[in-house]
């Protein structure tokens, strides 16, 4: 028994955060009533505003508040032609750390399950061929995960391109630098092989 | 760069709560906006109507948005007698979870420190001596940490429950139920051996 019911209901609704269970989230209430309540007010703040604010791209469908986010209203990344088509906005900041890429990013907001009912539309594949129609491309570089789903989803992205003369690419897959050969399934290192290059 | 600076913000906010570091906060984030939006909406008003409302309780410092809690304020915990003395809210959680206990509570919110500023009456200690005054108590149980602060708080008191004639306790200290024996560190161990009971 709580002796306070807004605490309880502080403590059920910081379960929807993943990772957190009955145990963090009390332990989160009660750090947050004891030592930071104006922290706790602030993050409030926040959450309302990013929950009710914060839309898709209409370019390229990643997360932002704006009609079209700074990675699209940036003229020099429009220079390169280079497109870069991911499976959700927290690839493209994984990718933005690497400071390799210069081009614009299209963000699927998942990957083809046709099973679950998820087509090329639901993954905004009608969008992507409008853009592929409207600019100018040299280059689309598929960087969807490397599962079953993401390769599947890559290869029918390729075919789309290849209907309309662009380059298409996939990130290699291999083994992680710094990790080790006996370590490293099997499938990977097939693709490690198939995958060799020329020193 | 993120694409959006609300998004930023409230990756940076999630970073109140505790043991959640920068990839967890983004995570967060991000599960939120792609799943569960009136989640994060919820627990927004949750945090705020927590944030703003929850005081302390008058008689036992516990949280509570009402003037007494809901434990003081229970007559029949009123009739047993004791009072059992804890460090935090959480505490009294979890002594509720044994179903041992039905009297009422008193909460220090820390321990004394005096190094840290941290003396009798930010404890609540005058607080507590009123209600050894006004009401009658058979029995004080001291269930602070057992750290050397919490000894050496639960010692204190102690002394004040002497001054009134009023019998104080301390919860015991030994090994936990299903450890191992050659697992418990020394200081347990001598407790444990000092604390034996008769069978």
């Amino acid at each position: 028994m709580q002796s306070s019911p807004l605490l309880e209901n502080l403590v059920e609704h910081l379960r929807c955060l993943p990772g957190v269970g009955p145990k963090s989230a009390q332990r989160m209430a009660y750090h947050l009533l004891q030592r930071d309540r104006s922290g706790g007010m602030n993050l409030a703040r926040a959450l309302t505003e990013a929950m009710s604010k914060i839309g898709h791209c209409s370019y390229c469908r990643t997360f932002t508040e704006e009609e079209i986010c700074n990675i699209c209203d940036n003229p020099r990344r429009q220079q390169s032609g280079l497109l870069c088509v991911v499976e959700m906005p927290a690839d493209i900041q994984a990718i933005e750390q690497t400071g390799q890429f210069s081009g614009r990013y299209f963000v699927l907001m998942g990957h083809l399950s046709p099973l679950d009912g998820i087509g090329p539309r639901e993954i905004g594949l009608d969008l992507l061929q409008q853009r592929l129609q409207s600019e100018q491309f040299n280059e689309v570089i598929l960087a969807t995960n490397p599962t079953i789903e993401g390769d599947a989803t890559a290869n029918y992205i390729a075919e789309i391109c290849q209907q309309q003369g662009i380059k298409a690419s996939r990130i290699a897959h291999g083994i992680p630098v710094g990790g080790e050969l006996e370590m490293v399934d099997g499938t990977t290192l097939t693709h490690s092989f198939l995958g060799r290059r020329e020193l």
